[in-house]
C-alpha cells in the first residue's frame, strides 16, 4: 500500500499530529510506503490566485479554464505539481484535520482548492448534453481509497442524527462525496474522535488503538456505497435521482448512498 | 442600516466582484452605509497559527484557549481585530463568493477561522452539565443579520431535493447554522445565481435586478427560522432534538429549522 497523509494542524504536539505520527509508524511497520503532506510545516499556500497559473492565467482571470490550460501545459507551480504527483503515487489517501467551524482547517481547503485543479480532479471526460464528465465515481483518481481523520471538540451527541449540529456523515458529505468521491476515489467511513477539548493523557492509549485497528484494515474496509453518476442511477442532464431507488423516508444527502 | 461585505474572489472583473459593487452602489444609494473587507484586495492571511495570538500563545498552542485569552487582553493581531470591530459596528454581514468544492474558498474560510474567535464567536456564556454556552441564537452578533451570497458554476438541478450535489440549503447548512446562527446572527435565505460558467454579460441584467431587490428588503426578508439552542427545543446535556417536535418525515440538518 502506498499512503499519501495530508495533515492540517499548526502545533506539532496535538492530539491531530500524534495521530499522523502513529499513521507513519503503524503503516511503515506493516511494510507500506507512506508520504507525509504537512501543510503547516511545508508553509502552504492556501489562496488560489493568478500566480498558481503563471502564463496560462487569462486577464481577466478565470479559475477553472486557467487551472486546465496551466495543468495541460505542465506549468502549475511546483507546489501543486507535487501535490498532484503525491494524488497519483498514492493508492491511499488519509486527510487528517481538526474539525473548525464544522469543516476543514482553511489550509486544507487550500489544498483542495489549488491542487483539485480543472482537467485534474473537475473538467474531465465529455461534457454534452447526454454526458456530464467522468465524475463521481469516475475520473483522474478513480481506484484510489480516501479517509477523513477528524477530530472534533464537541461531544458526540451533538453530532448524532438529532444532535444540534447536524450528523456528523452530513457534515462531512461535501468533503466524503464532493471532493473526494468526485475525481472517483473510493471513500472509507471515517475515523472521528469526538470531545477532544476534554480528552486527557488518560485517554490516548484507547484512541490510539482504534486507530491502529482503522490502518490496519484499510484495505479491507468497505467504501461507502455512494452512487456512481454514470451508472443509471441518476437522469440525464438533470442528475436528479430517478425515483424509487431509495430506502422509504431517506431524503438530503443520504440520496446519494446505496441500500 | 450598516453592513458588512466580505468578498472572496481574485478577480476584479468577475461575477462576484461586480455582485459586490452592485450591493456598495445600491445599498449606499438608498442611504445605508456600507463597509468591504475585499480579503483577495488586503491580502488575507488565511491561515490561523500561533502568531495570530501573539504573547498569548501556550506551548504547545492550543488554538481556543490562547485565542480566548488574546481575544480578552486585546492582543490578537491588527488584522483580527478590525475585522471583529466591523463585525459590530455592522447590523447586516453579507459574504460573497463563488461555490469552491461545494463550500466557501479557503481565504473565507480562514476568515472564520481566524476571526470568529473564543471568547468572541464561541466559548461565550456558562457552559455547565444544564448549559452549553450563548450559540444557536444567542451571542456576541446576536440582533444582526446575515446573508451569502454565492455563485455555482453547475446547473441548480444539480443543486436540487434529488441532484446529484445535493440539496443547495443542505450545501449551505454548515455555514448558515454552524457558523453564522451559533453566534447568533438571523440568516436570512441565500442569493445563490447557478450556471455562472456558462452566463454571458446579455444575462447580467437580470441577475443585477434579482440583487438589487435582494439588497433592498434585506431588513424585511424574514430569517430562517434555525431553532434556537436555549430556548426548550433540545434536551440538555446532549442537545438532541426533542422527539415529536419535527414535521413528519424531516431528518438530518432540515430537523434544526421549524415549521
Amino acid at each position: 500500500m502506498k499512503t499519501l497523509i495530508v495533515h492540517a494542524h499548526p502545533e506539532p504536539e496535538s492530539l491531530n499530529s500524534a495521530l499522523k505520527d502513529l499513521a507513519v509508524s503503524t503503516l511503515e511497520n506493516a511494510g507500506h510506503q507512506v508520504r507525509v503532506s504537512d501543510l503547516y510545516a511545508m508553509g502552504w499556500k492556501a489562496v488560489a490566485d493568478a500566480a498558481d497559473y503563471g502564463p496560462a492565467a487569462s486577464h481577466p482571470l478565470r479559475l477553472a479554464q486557467d487551472s486546465g490550460r496551466a495543468f495541460d501545459a505542465g506549468t502549475l507551480t511546483p507546489d501543486v505539481r507535487a501535490e498532484q504527483e503525491k494524488l497519483l503515487w498514492a493508492d491511499t489517501l488519509i486527510l487528517q484535520f481538526p474539525l473548525w467551524w464544522y469543516t476543514m482547517p482553511a489550509i486544507l481547503k487550500g489544498w483542495v482548492d489549488r491542487v483539485f485543479t480543472y482537467h485534474f480532479a473537475y473538467g474531465v471526460g465529455e461534457h454534452s448534453d447526454t454526458r456530464y464528465g467522468d465524475r463521481f465515481g469516475e475520473g483522474t483518481l478513480a481506484g484510489r481509497r480516501a479517509l477523513l481523520s477528524v477530530t472534533a471538540g464537541g461531544p458526540e451527541s451533538h453530532y448524532a442524527a438529532r444532535g444540534i449540529n447536524g450528523p456528523m456523515d452530513d457534515l462531512l458529505f461535501p468533503i466524503h462525496h464532493g471532493v473526494l468521491y468526485h475525481p472517483g476515489m473510493d471513500v472509507l467511513p471515517p475515523f472521528v474522535l469526538y470531545s477532544t477539548d476534554r480528552m486527557t493523557a488518560e485517554d490516548y492509549p484507547d484512541v490510539a488503538k482504534a486507530w491502529e485497528q482503522r490502518l490496519l484494515t484499510l484495505d479491507t474496509t468497505e467504501p461507502i456505497p455512494f452512487r456512481p453518476q454514470n451508472a443509471g442511477d441518476y437522469e440525464i442532464p438533470s442528475l436528479h435521482l430517478k425515483e424509487g431507488l431509495e430506502p422509504a423516508g431517506r431524503t438530503g444527502f443520504g440520496l446519494h448512498v446505496r441500500g
